[in-house]
């Protein structure tokens, strides 16, 4: 999963949001994409985070996924660094639910843009989608893996279709 | 500016969201990147919605991006019949100042991922950068007009604060 | 329940919704309405939403009842393409505790309504209570059993009150 | 349009409500189905608002709209009298941007619904056309308008697109 | 508790809100004021609702309490009713956390008051301090007792003051 | 209007605040009840605002009346200090809408009530109204008073409902 | 941790917010510096907790903290008695999730400011942090603890990334 | 006002903040204490901000005061970089109206925190009053320049209360 060249770099506020997060690395391997993750702070380690982004702009990754709950300014802090496209998955990690994360990382000033994927573990899993779609744009065999993705889940949606109108005919 | 080869195309659900998005094609333009744009509802025109992301698809955009007010599903919409990274814009067009369109917008299910944007203008101004960025991953002439257009912003900024300075030096 | 010629459509975005929404198909059955149910997402499976919607409209249906959570588009999906009544209802799905499905199902644009019940169980019971007054508009028998349904709603709520003040009476 | 056989009433609060909800008798009137409209409040005159809803009832009307702002309980109000389809409409009328009447239409406990719409003129609008789609399930001259009245939202959208397409290709 | 002359009279939309709305009459009767209680609900059981409110007019109740979740109508719908001053508790029964049932009561036109208490229990037993209050401006007894059970707040406070702080500096 | 022995005490944080506030103390004046009014800030002038409220205790108020805006604690803390009934009223006086003023002033915890009204002017009128409603408990006057002016209330409703009716009478 | 010259005093509406402002508490002490903590309520005990303000003042604490919850007027009513730094902490103690608490505190008329810190826990232990960087305004051993214990929060997200790139290695 | 040895050190996202953010440089004037403000945007200009932010530590800033809207990181990313008491100034610059600017200053994580104030120009004036009162924990002509300022506000109150009570003796 963390192969010698990875394409997607992960970042996240903190452990605590690896639950989470793990669903963009996951899908991300789905579709064939190595990937790196790692845990660094906005606030806490300003330099680590700066780091990361200055090494992510050098390993030429095609797209930055930045996970983080409250003030979430990890994913404006790595895109004020980089010219990559940054991908942004608010984290439900306070009383409100969420909402403190989502507006500080969709509401980006004119210049500087975040990506702001759902709240939680949605946001993460089609975090991981997003960044495939980039790397689609120019790498056909991606843009394949995604297609046969996407017919995936059309199956799978009529496959519980299926179950659930019998369990219905049979009154359940 | 909507020259023979587009590689972006904004979409909107109503002219009167253009005074918004043309941001977005404002910037695109300044990075030498060409787009097309239209109108098409998710919901009165669901047909001419559905051509335009077939259109999309064969004409190899490297990114799409949707503008929407109110329960904005244009985005969504477009991105079910997609594979192309689809960026959405929510434009405050109801009383309830957006927040309508905003979660209407970002809270997409997993599996199909819009990238949103902030609220009105500055976010329309940031998927311009943002489908530029994805562009940028596979050209290296966007690439280079991005930094440039960065380093214009840095040295905007420079002047404001200067001005600022000047203006408070002398009791303004 | 699902009998040879059902009235009323219902659709959800997924079969986890089946808990909620199980209580329009309830409703239904008491006021002897013929009903079927099936899943689509209108992201993931955009097609299968349209051909749903078209199949709705060619057998005749006298009201949809649509369910989704998050970003709730499928019920301006299928309103988009129909012109039976569409009864929308919010699903609690995500840590923004359904506030985005709701105002992803009330906020349509003007020109394609969808109706909107409450969020959560409450609503999906209403759904059926308000597809079966849209039947019972032309259908007396139909109009008699609603009668006699909120006949028993007036006994019920009365024995509760009763059953309180006995308990309040003994001090309990 | 106040024929003597009117198919739908309207109902509103204050008559400074009258500037949106007239949106709903005007696409009434569009579609050929006699209306007729008038003021009650809830809270200020209940004896008022409950007549009107007993000769509603007597009258045999397919639908009932009701338009409110603030705490808007009259769409309750009047459901609570009626086993007609009531379609509400939130009206902005206080510092709380219509959040508040919103959540007092929408949120109805189980057992008796309103359908709420779209706060504001979108809402009135779709109230409008919601009713007549409650007709059209029984009347089909007001299907076949209904039909004609999105063929024309169609077009009016495609001539829409064309003038924008004509002005960003003139540069402007 | 339901002694010959009740003063105060508490109604609730549903039997499930007693649980909550207990707190009120438990207030009550430690400051000696009789009360009775039942539940009414404005949309299933309107003539029921309205007839206790004529009744409680008749019987002369110096307040009234309320308490209803969802779309809270009850409370306006009895203050629509009666000349007697209206208190409003908000139950917090759906998924939005009681801010439906808030806006609903607190949010009410001019001319017809409904005093509105804060969410849930601490709204509850507020409402039967604020009863007394209301009946102590015409009766000294009542007063009396209330002045007595602030000094045993204040008591109160000042005793778990005095254990937190011996936790405290035992290092707990 | 503020003759020899007001029973109602009005106060307000700021005297920007009157335009709203002097909706109360005109109701007050309508219905033969003689108040007063004054500013006082819980912040800037905390010992005016207990010296404000220490006389209102002693001067045997009925009701006292409350306006504030932002961060509103002015109620509570007059609350804090007396055992009379306590009205506010949140004033919308910063960019979130009165939101704060609402929630400073409906979430009083447990022992000390506060009665909120509606945000801005309807809460000022209805606050007036409530304090006259209080009053009336104990005062025959003043309830014939109020009673006529429901009355006056429902003519009025009528008077406009009949113009309305008679202006879509005549296409206007 | 009570030593006998405090220097911040901690102060809470209620003794169930001490799990919560403990998190201050323990901040400081491992900073090293004193502080006492207690229990005051705005609204129950006014008379105390104006008391403790003037208390505070005449020790000539640095700071004050105060944690509340609902309609948080503590901090207001304590930063109206003072000319010490208030800092003030939103409990999550009603259905609304803290943001009535939030909004109380954080929205303080011009004049008389409360520094606002998270909901909850992490906003406890940052008001620890912020009464310390006050401190160490004019104190350079304090100054000197702030700056080693940001070294140790920098080191700990070290360490957790680490182990959560080796637990990613690992395929965990 | 911006003398050789400012104490305070403000910066904002943007000039456009000024005329919000001036109030701050205004008060801190009025109570004797230099300052200096300039603009340097967290995303805009990061390496600018940083440079803003260790010039402040090395130069000794009592504290910072930092104003800044829609998703407003700079407060955390300047608080990230000094061991300074910094104060953030959320501004109301999106049509979210200032609830993103708030929950992206106020939500701060554990360990690293920025004091919020009110949204807007009373936030403003209260960042420059929250800086005296720190450095008035340690400089005793700041808060004597304090207390008189306190004092001056409180006349103010008074003399606007006795004009309204004019004002209202008059009639007017």
């Amino acid at each position: 999963m963390t192969s010698a060249h990875p394409r997607v770099g992960i970042v996240m506020g903190s452990d605590s949001d690896w639950p989470i997060m793990s669903e963009a690395g996951s899908v991300l391997s789905q579709l064939g994409i190595a990937w790196e993750a790692t845990v660094a702070s906005a606030h806490r380690t300003p330099a680590r985070a700066r780091a990361w982004a200055e090494a992510a702009q050098r390993k030429g990754y095609a797209a930055i996924i930045v996970g983080a709950g409250a003030a979430a300014h990890l994913g404006g802090v790595i895109a004020a660094e980089v010219n990559i496209p940054v991908i942004g998955v608010p984290i439900d990690a306070t009383p409100l639910n969420g909402l403190d994360a989502l507006l500080s990382i969709v509401q980006m000033p004119g210049g500087i843009p975040v990506a702001c994927m759902a709240v939680g573990k949605a946001g993460a899993r089609n975090a991981g989608v997003f960044a495939a779609q980039i790397i689609a744009t120019a790498d056909r065999a991606v843009a394949d893996r995604l297609a046969r993705y996407r017919a995936e889940m059309v199956a799978e949606v009529e496959q519980k279709a299926q179950a659930l109108e019998a369990r219905i005919a049979k009154g359940e």
